[in-house]
């Protein structure tokens, strides 16, 4: 089955009419703080300006793609309606970033400070009292929490069929228990300096996986009134391009160009970040009883002073013992198998071709 | 009018019927985390433990009762569904508490250790890796926003009729945003070291009226249906039962017993906190010239180690200048001017005698 539809305004441009939504919600929102919360409004400025820069709206993005290939028309007050619900998922993309800057103490994103670190900057500047730590952490934990709440309240306000928002319940709810679980794992992986490949998957799985592709697209065809083949496929293809992109980033944490990726080189290293790249890295050096090099990687990994040149040996041992191949091999895999899925959905085009782009663009090297 | 409605088994006992709603709906959230979420699942059993252990419920029973008020009916599908979406409020209330006691550093909350405490004291008991504050953080935060999530979740999925939906609407949106206004507005005072009264009324306004009593009462009678000039009556009788509440909340973090509030004698001063009965008494020991005394309560505020001498002194003249008195006045003024609203709004008994009842628990010297 193939229904093709055409191309509409919004189809052309999902990040833009994205970006404009998220835009005049968070003008309207601010323009309703009650009179006494002035000064909150000014700190709710700093959670726009934070939201509306940058970012490349990819949930909207993978969750419009899946109501328009499941049916969904791409005009219309439905599809208005639709647009808005899956703008929320930016606001809920900007609890999750202003939180994991603060617990990951990030300095800086896409090349400017972080919520946390404008807060305490403030109070230092103002030579307020207390520490201005603690008030730049109360500050990113507050609007990150508001930020979650007009998530919903942007999704519950879009003037969606009874159908439509019972069908949607489940992927909505899904997607946010599954972020934070997700976080969670990793922050403790991280802790217990767990080297098993599967809590490094279960992170994947969650994280990205569940919370970045297959939610959202699971939320855009159920949308669009998907019987269960379909939002089965959808979800595999969302799970296995997922956990691609996911492994795809593992890669370019380690050698990514800072100019692409936005972070210092070998930042994942730095913080400690249990991937499986890192987990395939240990087991095989272990194998190889290259166990020097082994320990090379444990001791890198969350060092805060990890110098250039133990980066460069960390990168170069894992290609000697072949993580990075397994790691390229399993990203082909998961796309293989992901767009497999994709075939024996059903869906319509545009959306069809459109899911399929966005899957190679979120693995391909040159990301 | 007054319309008088039999007694029903949760009007008997509206915080057992909220616990015991609290308590399912956790359990079964918690059983459809996804297998690979098992270690996220005990970190849940932590704030499932934190939420349903003590608690007046208050939020939920002052919405059940504006609900009741209002001509809602005490049993059947339609109560059962507004209990659940009142019982919601626990949750918003389990995500404050969690966060706030993280933004405080606060150790203990019901005489037990906080949620971050708790984290931090496994992070240390396992000789983890990183900063055991720096776990016990990350923890807190995600759970909270867990929490936030989630009373979205049990609220949107209440089984209310779509007008009950949309009434809804403005005041549960509203709740959750002057919640966070207030908490910002006091952290911000507390670092600027804000000392006048407006502030001081605009944090009590926000953070307790606005949360705690007028919003969920607001949010009782829209589900009801009622009218606006109904709805402005509950309003205002929650805003200044509200501020009472609060400036009640003043007077017992000064001179509050310890083994009544749960918490250290004085702690309202070590923290630093913005009060209005501070306002007043820095203002009147100025005005009556007693500058000594307004230094030693300036410098009281936010000291650490605050000795019991230092509070018993800023205790006494807090009464000399006449703070106490006037707050005492104020108390009596709102009470008296909620009431009197309340008697204009037209309620329903049992609701009506219950809301009073509320509001007099609420203020009263011996809370």
């Amino acid at each position: 089955m193939e229904r093709v539809n055409a191309e509409s305004d919004i189809d052309k441009a999902v990040h833009l009419h994205v970006e404009a939504l998220l835009q005049r919600y968070l003008a309207d929102r601010r323009a309703q703080l009650p009179e006494l919360a002035q000064t909150f409004a000014a700190a709710v400025d700093t959670l726009s300006d934070f939201a509306l820069r940058g970012g490349k709206r990819i949930r909207p993005t993978f969750a419009w793609w899946g109501w328009r290939a499941a049916g969904g028309e791409g005009s219309g007050p439905r599809a208005d309606a639709v647009l808005t619900a899956v703008t929320a998922l930016e606001l809920i993309q900007a609890c999750a970033l202003v939180h994991d800057d603060l617990m990951d103490a990030s300095e800086l994103r896409r090349g400017r400070p972080t919520v946390h670190v404008r807060f305490t900057d403030a109070h230092r500047a103002g030579a307020w009292l207390g520490e201005p730590e603690r008030f730049g952490m109360a500050a990113a934990i507050l609007l990150g929490d508001l930020a979650l709440a007009w998530a919903d309240d942007m999704f519950s306000g879009a003037p969606l069929s009874e159908g439509m928002r019972t069908a949607a319940r489940e992927p909505w709810l899904a997607m946010r228990s599954e972020m934070f679980a997700g976080q969670y794992l990793d922050v403790l992986a991280q802790a217990e300096g767990d080297e098993s490949e599967e809590r490094a998957l279960g992170v994947a799985r969650l994280k990205t996986a569940a919370y970045t592709v297959e939610r959202p697209m699971h939320l855009g065809v159920a949308l669009a009134g998907a019987d269960q083949d379909t939002v089965g496929a959808v979800r595999t293809f969302g799970t296995d391009i997922g956990v691609a992109f996911q492994l795809r980033d593992d890669l370019l944490g380690v050698y990514g160009d800072t100019e692409v990726t936005g972070k210092p080189a070998g930042d994942d290293l730095r913080e400690g970040k249990r991937t499986l790249l890192v987990s395939l890295g240990l087991r095989y050096a272990d194998e190889a009883g290259r166990h020097a090099d082994a320990d090379l990687l444990r001791g890198a990994l969350g060092n805060p002073d990890l110098t250039q040149e133990t980066i460069e040996r960390v990168r170069e041992l894992l290609v000697e013992v072949g993580a990075v191949d397994e790691l390229e091999r399993r990203i082909e895999r998961l796309s293989n198998s992901g767009m497999a899925a994709l075939d024996t959905a059903g869906l319509a085009e545009p959306g069809r071709t459109r899911l399929a782009d966005l899957a190679i663009a979120a693995t391909r090297r040159d990301r």
